[in-house]
């Protein structure tokens, strides 16, 4: 019950835009980049406990306005003024489950863009049941790893496959991915990212999928979490969500990049990838994206 | 309807005493802060999620003994053997607020003098009833941004000006602040610091101002909520809430000022301002403060 | 009314083995370290918020999968697919603590083993009714500094000794706080090991005493939390539940020493001993590992 013979079904790659060039790609990155910095988007993350650190000073360090508001007392006056709304599920509880329900609708209803983190989704009934009613508040944004993605796409009904993650690990790859990213972005219709060696951002039309990044963006916690929070801040200020995918991919496999040529270790590759999304320049993304056809 | 006419009905700067002479200042934060590594006081914080990991180990690295205890089951036997305690409404929720307010009855009651840091006041009015119920336990000291000062001495009736925050960010200058912390001191009698380019302390008679810092502590999130913790630390030791904010304000700005020396980027900014916390002393203040008459 | 007389009277040091030699210890230690990175155990944190940055990263850097899963909705479905879980108290709430409880049944049920860090217990009456409770599930490892030890053998009623922490800062030695250690061992049949200057782990029959490790360890916050984390990943994987807690030890201080003979201050020996986690060989253990007799 493979899922290659239910998606060449319903409709084959054929109906998929060729791949832009890696200078078009590069060129938007860097022109999204300038202008998240010009403009400073405010971006609310209701986002798991440990990812909160690392989030809001990727955030701060790209240029962004992060702000960790929660509360469902407050998201109706909150996220109205946000120019993104990021949920990540990664320390789910039931009252987290609740504030990020209430946020999403907010958003959904006053026209607030907002991505989704279904972290761990997959082995855990409870929060298969939140990302699933989360989705129907149409998310710009669904973002994981390919593990991930391939359990939303089941939970969506879109095939049987079961992803096989390992806690927050991903054991699949992104290529195995790939065709439930465009499933799940022409069902959902939204834009859907899976992050790997190669990164996969689609929006059901057009594929684009990135190889730049380094095996130590694995080894620091919350990586991950910051790219979605990251991205937010993207989605505030790009035409169009798939746009914002794209810039913030670019962005963070080319600091990844970087930073990996002066940290050879966990505690100072965090440090040098927070000084990087700092002094990145789009001159820096142009000479160094890395776009497979 | 500015403030101005409000404060000079009321009183007029004649009544504030002028700024004391920088070596003056630069010796009390440095007396202050020896005696403080010396007596290693106990800080209770109970503070938002993204300032916890940074506020802690800002209050380890400067000599102080930090304790994130905020559960209303610990509190009443908690808050009154700290010596100070610290409330930072980041992350708000319903639960997290009725905390805070048990918290601070005890300490109110026992004689634990406390620290307010209302985060993001202004936009969201469930914040700002918790604000004004947390300030009716009399804070020794309320610390925030120019923006957040300026919410505060709308709620409580002092002024009709509407600060303007974008999230955590302030628009307002700590100048334009001034006059508002002086009210709120002489209202609520406390000590009022507001953060800034410009620092501004005042017991409501006399008001310090000081200069250092560097604009990378704007890039590090969290960083002024550990201010708010290492301020708690000194208002455990300090003659009077006045003194602590000085001695506070004097070695952030100061050991901002050293880190910038050798940190260009926020990740390294961060490591580097915490060791310059432990490093730091008090000939650095007496050599690098800066006092604006 | 000390607690030699009582432990005397119930069994004397003769009946506890002598202490394994040195080289023994360095190659166990350097062993379960490789076995660990080849089979990267899911470790499960129910942890506090202030050590859950920390304790991912130290679980990633030193090879294990980190995962923080608390909700009692979750913990049923997730506690039997981790190889240990780890219990941390320290921003204890009574959602976290019925969290906590139903977490450990579930693992005490199932037969993952788990592992108690009973952060600041001793003065807080609610906080130590849940180590209590807690203590029913039979950990395999109980670690915390000397206080907090002898907190919980006054808890069990074996002692009567009153230990006198200041907040999470211990005030007592792990040599006070040893012969606690094997009572403890030997009432709830699991390892005990208290950390400080030396450290000590025993199952109640042998005793392990190690002295690695820098004072730079006390100045970051949350870094004994992460112990208890990297222990958790070793419980996953070693024979028993002492060799689990020797090997842990002896890479924690071992690698506190490496850390320390490169960055002298808090926050740069943070990022050293991150890097270190990742960077520690058996041969570091071996030749660095200092038992005592």
């Amino acid at each position: 019950m493979g899922y290659h013979r239910r998606v060449e079904r319903k409709y084959t790659l054929v109906d998929v835009r060729p791949n832009p060039q890696a200078t078009d790609l590069a060129g938007l990155a860097g022109r999204l980049l300038s202008e998240l910095r010009a403009r400073r988007p405010l971006v609310q993350n209701i986002t798991n406990y440990v990812s909160m650190d690392i989030a809001a000073n990727a955030l701060l360090a790209i240029g962004a306005a992060p702000a960790m508001v929660h509360a469902p007392e407050e998201t109706p006056q909150f996220t109205p003024i946000a120019g993104a709304l990021v949920v990540n599920i990664g320390t789910l509880s039931a009252a987290t489950a609740k504030a990020m329900q209430i946020a999403v609708d907010v958003a959904h209803k006053v026209g607030t863009p907002w991505l989704l983190d279904p972290v761990a989704v997959g082995p855990m009934d409870f929060r298969n049941g939140v990302v699933l009613d989360l989705m129907k508040a149409r998310p710009a944004i669904l973002r994981g790893n390919a593990s991930e993605i391939i359990a939303v796409a089941r939970l969506a009904g879109l095939t049987q496959t079961k992803a096989t993650p390992r806690g927050t690990d991903s054991t699949n790859t992104t290529s195995e991915a790939q065709l439930f990213c465009i499933e799940l972005a022409r069902h959902f219709g939204c834009t859907v990212v899976a992050t790997g060696e190669v990164d996969v951002a689609t929006d059901g039309q057009q594929v684009v999928r990135l190889a730049n990044g380094s095996p130590l963006m694995t080894k620091v916690t919350a990586l991950g979490c910051s790219l979605s929070s990251v991205m937010g801040g993207f989605l505030a200020i790009a035409p169009t969500p798939l746009e914002a995918a794209i810039a913030a991919l670019a962005v963070y496999g080319v600091a990844g990049d970087m930073a990996a040529e002066t940290a050879r270790h966990p505690g100072s590759f965090r440090v040098a990838f927070i000084d990087t999304l700092d002094a990145i320049t789009p001159a820096d993304i142009t000479g160094r994206l890395k776009v497979i056809a």
